[in-house]
């Protein structure tokens, strides 16, 4: 690859021109990385759900043309100045929200929200210069999240990327970028379920699929999945799920459904929907003295979490997580590590898989709610 | 005292014969201690607004005559049948909710909420058989909260007693049984800031007081106080109070003027006022990231906690306690501990002192915010 240092590199991209349109894979010019960034060579990317809001632009801020995707894995090409972590070859996932190391977030044990690096949608170019690597016969093509990982290769802040074990297959571990490292970590980082306690995931996507997965691995006596859509629960006993509740079947507020099946409520509560009303309910349905409950789903601009405060005052937790609470560099080698030895399944969370050229395909499948995760190969 | 033993003993008591009139000071008859009660001696005992809130009854189930009081030190005089960790001659701190030892939340590491004996405002006589061990002229007296202080003599549930170390003075450490404790726990044991943290404490009556106090001993670096009344800051100064907030004194929202001066929110809040809008404002105060609100006070039935979810997905957690988390009978005897080894300073809650017969004094100097802790002396 060394020939491309310091060289534009032209290369095929999925191309997003307008909201809504199909993508359309193009020859683009990749820049050079600049001082603190990366050229990757993608090999594998998967859709997320992020993806899809933003392509279709229905409530978010619209930016285009841009190129989408955040979820992957690839090898370093080359490196800007000053990147001292990563030098060409390495395996890495490119994450969506960074860690500059240097930040009072960053700094802290707990938080992830890096001052520098956090996730900003909105944002279409590089931080260094306000401009963007990808062009197309001089016209700049945005950016999104700082990933845009639909392209042969992409320039990532080295904030932004996680240097992985170099013999985890990237066709499997590129999965772990967003969304199943956001449930995951939302039990196992922040809801902490012990042995033998009981879990209550609302929503069957492929987050609180991961988030049950959470639980199965910290050894949850019973994992129960709540989702309207009552479809999603024969794939989610794959996933540990032992019990089902659609709120749909019941006349009471699933919170009491729960309640009565768990005398009192469960110990643990991970929200992956988006709903305020669920958001409301997994707070409501753990139990007082020591239950905790985690938001994970983002929900619209102008809901309100509303409940009694005797809820708190009887000694429940409410907590919130952005991408887990794992910190992108530090934590998520270690994830996939848990992969590496087989402590974390995540085959399962593959049900699809297309060729680059098809990826319009990908988004069909997840509009029509048919794939957990699908793998578009690049190279193919 | 062991003539005493098995008999009805005849003792003054501060008998509330209706809503909001002053108590009597009459005599009593106190029948034995029941399987599983003993009968204690009260030397010392304090009043706390819950005492007189449900004397009031204003919106309170009204149950009379009752003898309140809930914050006191005595000595056993005599145990009933069963009654294996205490004996005639123990000293003790009644405490307003009990400790079974036996049930889910006893046997939680982090609830102290017993099933059994959680606090029951409404209820005035003895588990065991539903009878008051008070009465006059063959006429019941009903009890308050299981402890009923205000009597020379009680009988109490052997799982709402803490059995001090005898070398505390019981004039001093009988204000640790309710807010004191409240306070401090719920900083020392749920809010929990490090060393060099900020914490922000809403309310400055004696539960805010013992939340900044936790936070000095805790070693926070800076402690706001915020009250409606600008009067409470001089003595909160008493209690490490660094800073302080009228926000009656600003234009914009409270929880932005101290983001304002901790550059983005303190580390810690307690809220200890039983206002909903200090709940929602010690809440959106804390810093994002690693945050910790918790809140103390009791709000009104109809109340309800509003925040917007992304306050949460934010990395900010939000908890409540009940007797900041303490167990009655495992954690007292240890915070009387703290006050032995002059960790803790009590001596600065107590602003008053009166005789039993003139306890309604002390109601007085509560009634006009005069006091922090009013100490009556049943001997004098
Ligand atoms: N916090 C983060 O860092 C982060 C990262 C990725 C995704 N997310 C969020 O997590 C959420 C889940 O993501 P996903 O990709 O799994 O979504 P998804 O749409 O695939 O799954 C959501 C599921 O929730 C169900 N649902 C909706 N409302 C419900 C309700 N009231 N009660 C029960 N079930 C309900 C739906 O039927 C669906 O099956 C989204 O809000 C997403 O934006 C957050
Ligand atoms: N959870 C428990 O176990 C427990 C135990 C004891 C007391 N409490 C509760 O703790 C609370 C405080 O008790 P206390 O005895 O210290 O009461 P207090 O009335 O002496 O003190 C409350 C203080 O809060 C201030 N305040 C009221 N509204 C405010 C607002 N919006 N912003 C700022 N300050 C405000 C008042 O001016 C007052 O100084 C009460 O609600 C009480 O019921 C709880
Ligand atoms: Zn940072
Ligand atoms: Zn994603
Ligand atoms: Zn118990
Ligand atoms: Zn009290």
């Amino acid at each position: 690859m060394s020939g491309t240092v310091g060289q534009v590199i032209k290369c095929k991209a999925a191309v997003a021109w307008e909201a809504g349109k199909p993508l359309v894979i193009e020859e683009v010019e990749v820049a050079p990385p600049q001082a603190n960034e990366v050229r990757v060579k993608i090999l594998f990317t998967s859709l997320c759900h992020t993806d899809v809001y933003f392509w279709e632009a229905k409530g978010q801020t619209p930016l285009f043309p841009r190129i989408f995707g955040h979820e992957a894995g690839g090898i370093v090409e080359s490196v800007g100045e000053g990147v001292a972590d990563l030098q060409p070859g390495d395996h890495v996932l490119p994450i969506f929200t960074g860690e500059c190391k240097e930040c009072r977030h960053c700094k802290s044990e707990e938080s992830n929200m890096c001052d520098l690096l956090r996730i900003n949608t909105d944002r279409g170019v590089m931080l260094s210069d306000g401009k963007t690597r990808f062009s197309k016969n001089g016209q700049p093509i945005y950016h999104f999240v700082g990933t845009s990982t639909f392209s042969e290769y992409t320039v990532i802040h080295v904030g932004c990327l996680a240097k992985i074990n170099p013999a985890a297959p990237l066709d499997k571990v590129c999965v772990l970028s967003c969304g199943i490292s956001t449930g995951l970590g939302a039990t196992l980082n922040v809801a902490k379920p012990k042995k033998g306690q009981s879990v209550a995931v609302f929503g069957m996507g492929a987050v609180g699929l991961a988030a049950a997965e959470g639980a199965r691995i910290a050894g949850a006596s019973r994992i129960i999945g709540i989702d309207l859509n009552s479809s999603r629960f024969e794939e989610a006993k794959k996933f540990g799920v032992t019990e089902f509740v659609n709120p749909k079947d019941h006349d009471k507020p699933v919170q009491e459904v729960i309640a009565e099946m768990t005398d009192g409520g469960v110990d643990r509560a991970v929200e992956c929907t988006g709903s305020i009303q669920a958001m409301i309910s997994a707070f409501e349905c753990v139990h007082d003295g020591w239950g905790v409950a985690v938001l994970v789903g983002v929900p619209n601009k102008d809901d309100s979490f509303k409940t009694h405060p005797m809820n708190l005052l009887n000694e429940r937790t409410l907590k919130g997580t952005f991408f887990g609470n794992y910190k992108p560099r530090t934590d998520i080698p270690g994830v996939v590590e848990k992969y590496m030895n087989k402590e974390l399944e995540v085959e399962k969370f593959i049900t699809h898989s297309v060729t680059f050229s098809e990826i319009n395909k990908a988004f069909d499948y997840m509009l029509h709610g048919k794939a957990i995760r699908c793998i578009i190969r690049m190279d193919a």
